[in-house]
């Protein structure tokens, strides 16, 4: 079996990586049967580092290539986990990135999967930017599609393409919408959520970190090895388990800032804790305040989809998979 | 100032060509003032006929022509009415035609509307077909975008990217999403909704006709002279009326099949009704019978938009505008 994976050498990609060579095989077809892993290519604008396994082909390269991306999308395809994007802020910044990856190079891959001819799957990750404007009191994958930024709508018409050619027929897609990721290893970004790992990651790494909101700010909150079980989990669903509804939103763990902080102390001290600085920021807030408070996320959950035990095991998860590179 | 009119050969092109021209002037610059009109490009695959009236400028071409279309919206053009598209029938059996015209011309011309500079309005026409799956009881401009059907998703990608090309500031776009149209003029075509003007205009024209439905089914309906008021309406709005949410569900009249019949009789007599055979056809039931039921459009009343008064009159209208020329 054949596996591409966009944004290959993000974090996201690697964990997948890893975490499939590890598994070895996945169930990628209509009869559930789990086949073993024969490759997996990695593209992404830089090549990933090695990761020792001559299962991985790490391809550097812009997925807006036609030519590239035909040579690597062909019918021995089985699965493509597309995870490239310009994420939020850059997408705000520079219209036309945005619209040439998060838009046209997404359209592009669901082309050329149709073309292969095999209809494979196509697992395609997305996010609650789709909502926006005046989100109800509890989001369901019912909730309408309002999206108020370019990454957002960009997002949105990424979704409804895939639940049009899984309709005709041309692939199967499944589309999961991601809850906030933390602890994000890596350094911090521009995006509005940073701080949602940051305050974590920072502190567990012996260096100073601000949180920019009120602690009694709820968080809907995803660890990386939860989104990765939750990924694989929704491409190895049976198609019809989803029936003509593709997207999901998927599990995640409410949680205050102020508990978070609490379940970092209980894994790592209050000398971790002290490494916080209170400093609210108006525009952070008012971003961060506007996304949906409460979901229901029974449909996920249904499927066997889980979210992470509590804040604790999101903490201790990052302290086992992360924190030892980062200290290195 | 310079309009231009896809889809312009179209017979609610032709029909808005004309009422442009009897109006002379339109508002579309925020001041709100009206100005003279002085010219009008209607372009469609075929050239429109001769309207006898210098303002006009019929162009022959394909609107995915970017050069042609590069040549025709420029910095002088003031106000587009983005008619043009395939609808759902063969946008359902061409696929790529209908992305070739509901999606990527549509994103042509909005990207050439940027590039012009000068933030014109752009009035696109969208559909109910963005609606689907369970609708709830009484549809309104915050329902779900759920469209079942490839015009339906290219009609909503269409939307989202009027929304954000105007939260940008790029263009001025205003959606009117159009009812079902009756009593549209000319040939029956393959819409599952032809019947809705077919029942009306055959018997007009002294021909018969099939009523496929149960004639307690009720129908959302809009003349051609109502389409052509709302879509003026649309677009002299002032931008602010509509701020983040630019799609109006336009109103229409909700009327039973039996209500439009008596209609016909009390205008053109028992010869006329006498003209319709009664037939029902499953596949057109199960299309039709999906549509949403009831709406709520108070936000387009309140912006002063209008449905027909009663089917009477939309009778009248047809026999009015345009049984001389389907009598010529």
């Amino acid at each position: 079996m054949k596996i591409v994976i966009t944004g290959g050498a993000g974090f996201l990609g690697q964990k997948l990586a890893r975490r499939l060579l590890q598994l070895g095989q996945i169930a990628a077809a209509d009869d559930g049967v789990r086949r073993s892993i024969g490759e997996i290519v990695l593209i992404d604008r830089v090549a990933g580092p090695d990761l020792g396994d001559k299962r991985i082909r790490n391809v550097a390269a812009d997925i807006t290539d036609a030519g590239v991306m035909k040579g690597l999308i062909g019918p021995d395809v089985d699965l493509i986990f597309h995870l490239a994007a310009i994420v939020s802020g850059a997408a705000e910044a520079d219209f036309d990135l945005g619209m040439g990856i998060n838009l046209d190079a997404s359209r592009q891959l669901l082309d050329l999967a149709r073309a292969a001819g095999r209809r494979p799957r196509v697992v395609f990750t997305s996010s609650v930017a789709v909502y926006g404007g005046v989100v109800p009191p509890v989001v369901t994958d019912d909730t309408q599609l309002n999206p108020r930024s370019s990454y957002g709508v960009q997002k949105a018409i990424g979704e409804l393409l895939l639940t049009d050619y899984t309709r005709k027929g041309f692939i199967d897609g499944r589309i999961l919408r991601l809850p906030t990721i933390s602890v994000r290893p890596g350094a911090p970004n521009k995006a509005a959520s940073s701080f949602a790992s940051g305050i974590i990651r920072e502190p567990l790494n012996g260096q100073p970190t601000v949180c920019p909101v009120a602690t009694d700010l709820k968080l809907w909150l995803l660890s990386p090895r939860g989104a990765i079980d939750s990924i694989i989990a929704g491409a190895e669903l049976p198609s019809s388990a989803l029936g003509d509804k593709r997207a999901l939103n998927l599990p995640g763990l409410s949680v205050s800032v102020a508990e978070m902080i609490a379940a970092l102390e209980r894994v790592a001290g209050k000398a971790a804790t002290d490494r916080i600085a209170y400093q609210r920021d108006p525009a952070i807030e008012a971003i961060v305040g506007s996304w949906p408070g409460a979901w229901d996320i029974s449909r996920a959950e249904g499927l066997g989809l889980k979210a992470d035990p509590d804040f604790d095991a999101i903490v201790r998860a990052y302290v086992e998979d992360d924190l030892p590179k980062a200290r290195a």
